[in-house]
């Protein structure tokens, strides 16, 4: 079976846009904040999805975009501005960064309370220790999403993540702990790949090397999350190659329309729940 | 062959002591201090070591006791004063508390910078990102040490961790992953652990149950860390059958005399660590 991101996201952001709904009338407008730095296509391509969907459910969309010289400095001064803006909820800045910026120095400037992507240390920590949570990592929170909708449930089962980065695969492996199943974390030093997949009832692809995972990798009605967005011969393609798999997967997400448009979805559902959060207080 | 953590930690203590001296040169007497609440055996047996520790290598142990009765805020009251006393340089809170303590509320207290025991959210979650550190968790700490200390070289291998704490399973996986070892974190809703083990060529044991790592589960030539602390008809075992398999590992720690002395060696150290920055500051 499919499991497909495209459609669920568009469900999601339908309940986004009614939740906007209920804060415009109580006069507040959720607002998102994008720092744009550079002329990276897939930066652009990534922020002008983003923008599409603020506007179809209704977040305020502001971008401040800057060249390659910008400095960490006036990346901060911005920082601090929307940090203490009341109409921006949510703040992201868009990686990668150019090289002669410091992104450690950077994404920790984000006030914690408007970390929408849930890339600062402190959001990162309570993450780690199973603590309340204010903002997680999107995609993660994006694959999680997905396989609850479809009823999946994960406790007890072994899971072979392949790919260890702090955006998607070790979050992902903390969010899949907690959920009491049993994570293996593979990356390129790992020996006999294969001997770990086969063994696996879900297996997580997020290593960005196309079509890595292969029909002879996998075990009858294996469970693949595909998070892997490459560009092979010009056309996107995931790290599992989904032609061969698809029959043999009991569940598997496609590339394009699986985990990709439920990041989108998160990033927005996180900065709704900032702005209500408002009201609360 | 035997991974003696008691005899490096004894080294180790030796040359902390010498730091310790060359910062009394300089003025500077390094200080703990320790919050212990309640009258929890262990706790007490736990803390008396600590302090025997601390007068060996010259390290001021400074204690504070309180009743179960305490409240949150008195502790807190206390980890403020000791945040800003200069002759303390690293402070802990005897674990576990008193039911009617709130621990997250009181560890999140401990000033980042005096955080020796590593539990503060922002120390998780740099070690977490992978950033620099400041102070980790004393236990898994340990059990690197020892493993480098031996020479034994993680990268590419296949590491089981039986227990998946925030104390000491958890960050030692991290530290395991960075060494670019392949990890794979059990618990107690994993099936069928002995696939897991008998696949391992490191078995980390902190699960907190009395020999449950059999000779039968494990591959000739394992590495086994074995961090449990039990008592079994009143003696003291670890979480692995010891006896049987000493002779089909290639390393094995014993319990007691292998991760136990290590951990406190690293809270010293942390302490010891902690003075000296000062210095630089």
């Amino acid at each position: 079976m499919i499991l497909n991101g495209k459609e669920l996201s568009k469900n999601i952001n339908l309940r986004l846009k009614q939740r906007c709904d209920n804060l415009n009338k109580k006069g507040i407008s959720p607002g998102l904040a994008i720092i744009l730095i550079g002329d990276n296509l897939e930066s652009r391509k990534y922020v002008e999805l983003k923008k599409k969907t603020c506007l179809k459910i209704g977040v305020d969309f502001n971008i401040r975009e800057y060249d390659n010289n910008v400095t960490d400095e006036d990346i901060i001064e911005e920082l601090v501005k929307l940090n203490n803006d009341k109409s921006i909820h949510g703040i992201i800045v868009q990686l990668p960064l150019p090289d002669n910026l410091n992104e450690l120095n950077i994404l920790n400037k984000i006030s914690v309370d408007k970390d929408v992507d849930g890339f600062h240390e402190i959001n990162a920590g309570k993450l780690f220790l199973n603590r309340e949570i204010t903002f997680s990592p999107c995609t993660p929170l994006g694959c999680i999403e997905l396989i609850d909708h479809y009823g999946i449930d994960v406790e007890g089962i072994d899971i072979c993540i392949i790919g260890c980065s702090n955006i998607v695969g070790l979050p992902l492996s903390m969010m899949l702990l907690r959920r009491n199943a049993t994570v293996t974390l593979c990356h390129k030093y790992t020996k006999c790949l294969k001997n770990k997949t086969l063994n696996a009832d879900m297996i997580v692809t997020c290593c960005g090397v196309p079509k890595i995972l292969t029909q002879d990798m996998v075990k009858e009605g294996v469970i693949i999350i595909d998070v892997g967005i490459n560009f092979l011969d010009g056309v996107l393609v995931g790290d599992a190659d989904f032609d061969n798999l698809k029959n043999k997967a009991s569940y598997i997400t496609p590339v394009p329309g699986g985990v990709g448009p439920m990041t989108i979805s998160m990033l927005l559902k996180q900065t709704i729940e900032s702005a209500e959060r408002l009201i609360n207080i």
